[in-house]
């Protein structure tokens, strides 16, 4: 693994725990993760159970008997370790976004393709896909119970930086994430809303928007932000975007995603709106999927809570009865146990470095129609 | 009309708009209000339309242009009111609870029974049986969506009373009104179980509790509370009441009402447990009703909120389109519309005084319960 | 009165219930209500008690008995009826939108100005203002309580379009109702979103769709929709419409309105978030407000569900206790009653046909937007 | 460990992960896992991780090297085991309810204070104490943010044999598990009733109630269920338990315990009503904890819905950032970190086993309570 912040933490968390619960083909093997700083990546690979720990991603590389890079570091550094991976005959799981541009993304998925021709396989990490109320959404429309969508609104609502005096992070700079909401959290809307819907964003028209320009640098990371030292620094990423897009000729979709929603604190929703049915989530209440029929009599119609707990829905069936619910790292757990079976199936794993190209193209556009007076900007 | 508190205010209110919005046989008229204080009912008259004031009830029955009395007094006085009204030949409505005893309420219902001969009948104001969403899950237990009930969970909670500086109200006084949160929202828990269920109490184990025993004097009236005088009254009613309840071999019932219940303004729950559903309603989202189906798959199970707002639904057609719900007075307009229909039928209003009693007997159980231990006490 | 649609019921029960419950400074005297069909606007007079029926609004601006037109007829009329009474000295109350142009709704606000130096008055029906818990969070935010708004997120959501076999109604044809979704409830949250922040909408980027274009032409109306013909016809009106919104240097805005939210009845939502606190309302939901104090301590921040029934509430004192919920057609008496206050008071009464005129800019320019790629347009 | 069903994965998972995440004072080694059917057991400890299996637990006391048992059999077993592993110098985790007698519990709480004395301590496992809103709540309590405790209502609503063709297991045989709903799920109200008040229920008035008396035998254990043989036995324990419970001079309590409730899988509720606030819980949505301060101005009083994953929330700090929920088995991982701190420290863990026994009186005194007429019953 290589990284070793809040999203080394979640990763590690699903390669401990997921053969406890599910058949394997394989037992994953904890070998080693890398980071910059000797003495914090040995701590952690101490605290987190990983057999050793290096200070230079190559080193996991060119390991014989490692077979599989996880990648947890930030955005400018995926393209560089991926491909490299994928070249040395490993397989490869790399956290979203994909890339920092479309060009890194490119090249990535290039590398993809060629590596799934020698049964070498990467995935990209839109965990929320792995949610079990979003497994089941996601089998309800492939079942055809929404009838045609004609309409997708999603908000991801967090407020981590509502506070104007919550310093500066990685992720609030440009050269190193990226972009700010948009590519973190927008991302996953993103992908959520392809994913469920089964359909591509072909063009979108949208705006983004930095609310604080000037934050204090961080003195010391804690979680996703951290204690704030006497400099100040530039924000050089978006703190919210919203933007429309057009799935084709089929659904409309409606899209916010912001660092600023007060008393939000992790809100991902999607709603799916069709003919026949809704589907509506949230993240704040991550094991309920709502499930609207519109072909049931009209007497007892109304959205149904669905506790996504019952044996039969997606991954639910390994860990406990119903009603027993699950947090937010089961998420990765599942990505892991489905990695590994198809890795070992010689199936592409999904979501592909394709499907994270996608998402960094619509992303591409989105800041391109940003960046033209929110004119509508078509996707590639 | 008699009394002119607060729900004289509902009543006056019912009578106003019923003709406005459903066919009704006859349209009412409203003739007169009585109360004590001259100068007091005058202005209510005034205000909610009525034609006339009188200071006694008895010039009501006295006139002949009045067909119907509705009675809105405090509880005492239930007893004179009904039955003179009844012999006069005048239909009445009365307010819940039906009376302040056992004995009294025998008497309103036998002279009830004695009056429905003769063509005139009277109705208790059990109004809740005549919000949207109760009347539709009385559909839906009796096209048996709910298969055999086995539990029935209710509680009333409010919280005007968790501040023991309020004062003392005609409420909190045992010789006005019987009982305290007991026999009025407690009446109105027992009489929408057995409502809904179609059953009837048939055994009792209870307990209540006055938990602030003296509170201020009334200076002045305001709502259902008031001012504070100086002087210290002793309250002689319940401020909450738990019990048990059987339904004969049927369901088992578990009660709470309370007006200490800080936070919670007018929460009257209920859930009925089935064999093949289940119901749950909370007054203070009163135009929702949660229904869960039992024999739907189970992919796809879960309590349905159903916004009871649809045309189909009981009463909902003659007022707004779907979605725009209705407010608490409402059904005592659907209470009126449903008694001036039934007497220009010929028929026997629901609830009758019987049902009325049946409460009353309710309410004495538990009350004797409550004396003895908490022992099982039969009804009746 | 002119009209006698849904909105008629609505406004009838209005002035049928203000004087009950409010001191109001006149009593309303229901004398005519207008409307072209004979037979079924004599039969609406008599049903909601108007002293008489007439087929030709000109004959009420013709009567000295009447001071006050109030509007509740299809858009593409509001222009002439508006400005003929304003003109004869008559107070104005029309209902939203103004107008079904800038062109029109400039002229009707010009009237209205010069009326208003007479001390004729006119106003506007955004009704949603007149909820208790919008009142509320008017309040909230003049008191400061949410610092420096931020951004602005509405949704609109109905479904009766959802179904592509419901019929025609005048709602869709864009020469009587002159947009869709857009003017219809997208008006409304426009209002209510200029009116909670107290500022205006500067700019906006949108997008209108009809996604059913060809419907069953009416055969007979019931309530939004009716029963369908054989004839097939045209739908000329937007079914949903997105866009973004600036205010000034101010907030963004984020909004969708829509027919085609399978599930959604009638939910107006509306969310601010600023740098101190945060509100969210939910018409579905009507009786409640989600209020977030970003100042208050770490460990119990969270949104509070404020019950917005407290006789501190704005209207509320007037009505029933605490926990008894109000319903859609409360905000249409709270209106009148706002208005006949004002009136007496010789103040402009709110929303004035200035600010309806606002709005209509907001949607003109939407709809340019719209007609232009969605590009940036100004307000005016 | 002793015992390997579906507590035994979740104890499991506790003593795999409390490392990673939390700064302990010893690092836990799975050193073995004892269990009846050797196969099983063996294919166990792979699973979980465990160094190695044993088909006696005995075999566990009599090693050196290890220092804890935890006890996660049926409790008819886990006197022994307890009371053998005290004595033999290990400390114990055992699940709750601690015995399935009074007389079990009093040896078992007489052994571990006689350990204690010697610093070897015991636990039981009601693991709810130890979800994070349990623990805000606790602190919330301590911080006399509810004033005086005035009433708690709980119930625990399950419906897991709401199907009557749903077979036996152990759970269903008095012999094996002492009581049903009572022991199993009403433990857990108790106990939490009494953590959350810091106040001992001191009588109780109840009934037991088994509605389904005949069930085909189990054919397969699968989950807390399982596959259905043709073979009919007999319940012998309740499938629901109602009490009152009085806490001394001080609250009065409300309870309800069940398998049978249509629709709700695992709904453990708590609320206390104080004089100056309010509390309520719901395990379906287990990060929340509703929050009602009854000294707040009243325009904005209402229940808060708080978000427990915060930093400062008890726990929270070690894993997600806020709004990134936890889920059912986190509360073991805490209950873990806890107990070898207290080891560590050499301080009585929390809940010891007399708190354990003050729940088996509690059950003891509803059960001779239901045999007895609901008869009020002290406890002890």
């Amino acid at each position: 693994m290589a990284g070793y912040g809040f999203m080394g933490a979640a990763h590690s968390q699903a390669w401990r725990v997921a053969n406890a619960f599910f058949d394997l083909p394989r037992r994953p093997v904890m070998a080693a993760v890398a980071g910059r700083n000797a003495a914090a990546v040995a701590a952690a690979a101490d605290k987190w159970g990983w057999g050793e720990s290096v200070t230079d991603w190559r080193e996991l590389i060119e390991r014989d008997d490692i077979d599989l890079i996880d990648i947890c570091t930030p955005g400018d550094s995926h393209v560089d370790i991926a491909i490299a991976a994928l070249q040395a005959g490993k397989h490869v799981l790399c956290e979203k976004p994909l890339a920092n541009s479309v060009a890194e993304a490119e090249r990535m998925a290039s590398a993809a393709r060629a590596a799934a021709k020698r049964g070498v396989f990467a995935m990209v990490g839109f965990s929320y896909r792995r949610v079990p109320a979003i497994g089941l959404a996601r089998r309800l429309v492939e079942q055809g119970r929404l009838g045609e969508i004609r309409q997708i609104r999603s908000v991801y609502l967090q407020d981590w930086l509502a506070d104007a005096a919550s310093p500066m992070t990685w992720r609030l700079d440009k050269s190193l994430a990226g972009s700010g909401a948009l590519g973190d959290t927008g991302a996953h809307a993103i992908d959520l809303a392809q994913h469920l819907s089964g359909l591509d964003i072909t063009a979108v028209s949208g705006i983004m928007r930095t609310f604080v320009t000037e934050r204090p640098k961080l003195a010391e990371r804690k979680g996703l932000t951290g204690i704030a030292s006497d400099e100040i620094g530039t924000v050089t990423v978006d703190d919210a975007a919203l933007f429309s897009a057009k799935f084709g000729d089929g659904p409309l979709g409606s899209f916010e995603t912001t660092r600023m929603a007060t008393g939000r604190r992790n809100s991902l929703r999607i709603e799916l709106s069709g003919t026949d049915g809704a589907l509506a989530f949230d993240f704040e209440d991550m094991n309920v999927l709502q499930f609207y029929d519109a072909t049931a009599p009209a007497d007892t119609q109304g959205f149904q809570r669905i506790l996504a707990t019952e044996p039969t829905h997606p991954w639910v069936g390994s860990w406990w009865p119903p009603g027993h619910g699950l947090g937010y790292e089961h998420a990765f757990t599942h990505q892991v146990v489905d990695l590994l079976t198809d890795i070992d199936a010689g199936r592409q794993p999904r979501p592909s470095f394709d499907e994270g190209l996608r998402v960094q193209r619509v992303l591409d556009a989105i800041e391109r129609s940003s960046n033209t007076g929110s004119a509508w900007t078509p996707v590639e």
